[in-house]
């Protein structure tokens, strides 16, 4: 393949430092195209906008790259990326990311990184999205570089093998501790939640959400157990969320509203 | 189970009939407490509220029904309910809906109805989304209500089997007219967008989102074949993303990283 087509995006905004780490890797492999939300998006899952316009900048971000801000949320960027930035070109690869803080387990679901890379992938587009386990923005980000550059080089050459989107987490480790990359499914997992009540001003009560997380599972070949020591995680993830081995238990409700049906 | 404890949620919000419907079949098998976003919440996904507070205001919905309005989205509505107004209680089903407008094939991912169920399915709560395949706040819900309570009955006397979380959807059909339950898989299918682009009475350009469903594959087996068929589908669903079958595939990339890092 020559000079791939990269769509780069974040769910944290055109000034994290880790969207311009990866957007610094990426154009070693191809043209870069990124488009990012202009307003942090963490949380956000895969919420699109439909009740109101989106706005669309272009912005001058990274030397040589083009680049736009977004006003609407993760899977919106991509959307519009694809549709009017790129309209007809054939993206070969979305990376979205490095997001500060960690996706593994049953973050995916509310990450709006992992939910822009997976709407490419739901697009047809071959999607990774990279997350660091270091919430901070001055967060050393040599090691994640690497690890992109090593995942991005392989799913370039080789594919993706079965699956269409990665999830990739890095462990907040230098990068000679980190041992190498294991291949997992997502842990089991999942946030306790606890709500600060307090006052406002006027004297009206409001809640403030914060958690914490809750491992259900320690298996080895899970991906919280890969980062816990010291392994960077990959987890294919899909979209098709259907319980298929709970299919054939469910078979009798079939044949209930059968009865129902027929009594009535 | 004798009166068991049943949470109804949804994304369109507290006056939108076919939440009104679905308080009125989950009355019938036990406590119902309702909470229900301020504002339509449709296309939320799994949005989580995690940088302003959140407001929760009792409300007199339905008549000797507790009733809660949320500030935040479906997920944000069903961990308030947990950790807050039913704070210690273990909570036997949450049903949501029933939703304005189809929930089946990909549009699980976006929806918020869907969304809430799964939120509390995670939190290990049996939980299940309904959705009509009628946009109309007009609709006729009878139905609806009808196989709800098939659902609602089924399941609260036989279980979930594998299941923790069920997505149904019903055909905009009489009653008479629909042909039973199909128990099925996601139909494999995206949206492909189309941006209205126009300009703001300032003369800048805005994007407003716009799609059509483009369905992949037709398969018997799926929830859009019963549905386009007369069926009531479920598809019963899960938060584990991994693509276990492409596990093996991406494998190499485990020796890849080794190479490398010796490398240096």
């Amino acid at each position: 393949m020559d000079q791939p087509l990269i769509l780069v995006t974040n769910d944290d905004g055109m000034f994290a430092p880790g969207i311009k780490a990866l957007v610094e890797v990426a154009s070693k492999f191809g043209e870069v195209v990124v488009i990012a939300p202009d307003s942090p998006q963490s949380g956000q899952g895969h919420a699109i906008t439909i009740t109101k316009p989106l706005r669309l900048n272009k912005v001058d971000a990274f030397p040589g790259v083009l680049a736009y801000e977004c006003s609407g949320t993760p899977v919106d960027c991509v959307k519009l990326a694809k549709s009017v930035i790129l309209n007809g070109r054939k993206i070969d690869l979305c990376v979205s990311g490095i997001n500060h803080g960690s996706n593994a387990s049953i973050n995916i679901i509310y990450s709006g990184t992992m939910s822009a890379a997976m709407e490419a992938s739901v697009e047809g587009i071959p999607s990774i999205g990279f997350s660091y386990l270091d919430y901070s923005f001055e967060a050393e980000f040599d090691a994640s570089k690497y690890y992109a550059e090593v995942i991005i080089q392989f799913t370039l050459q080789n594919g993706f093998g079965d699956a269409k989107l990665l999830n990739v987490n890095i462990p907040k480790l230098p990068l000679n501790e980190i041992k190498g990359i294991k291949v997992c499914h997502q842990a089991e997992g999942n946030w306790t939640e606890e709500f600060i009540e307090s006052k406002d001003p006027r004297g009206e009560s409001y809640y403030w959400m914060t958690g914490e997380f809750f491992l259900e599972s320690q298996d080895e070949d899970s991906d919280i157990w890969a980062l816990r020591n010291g392994y960077v995680s990959i987890v294919p993830s899909m979209h098709d969320l259907t319980h298929y081995s709970a299919l054939g238990s469910l078979k009798p409700l079939e044949n209930v509203s059968h009865e129902f049906a027929t009594k009535e």
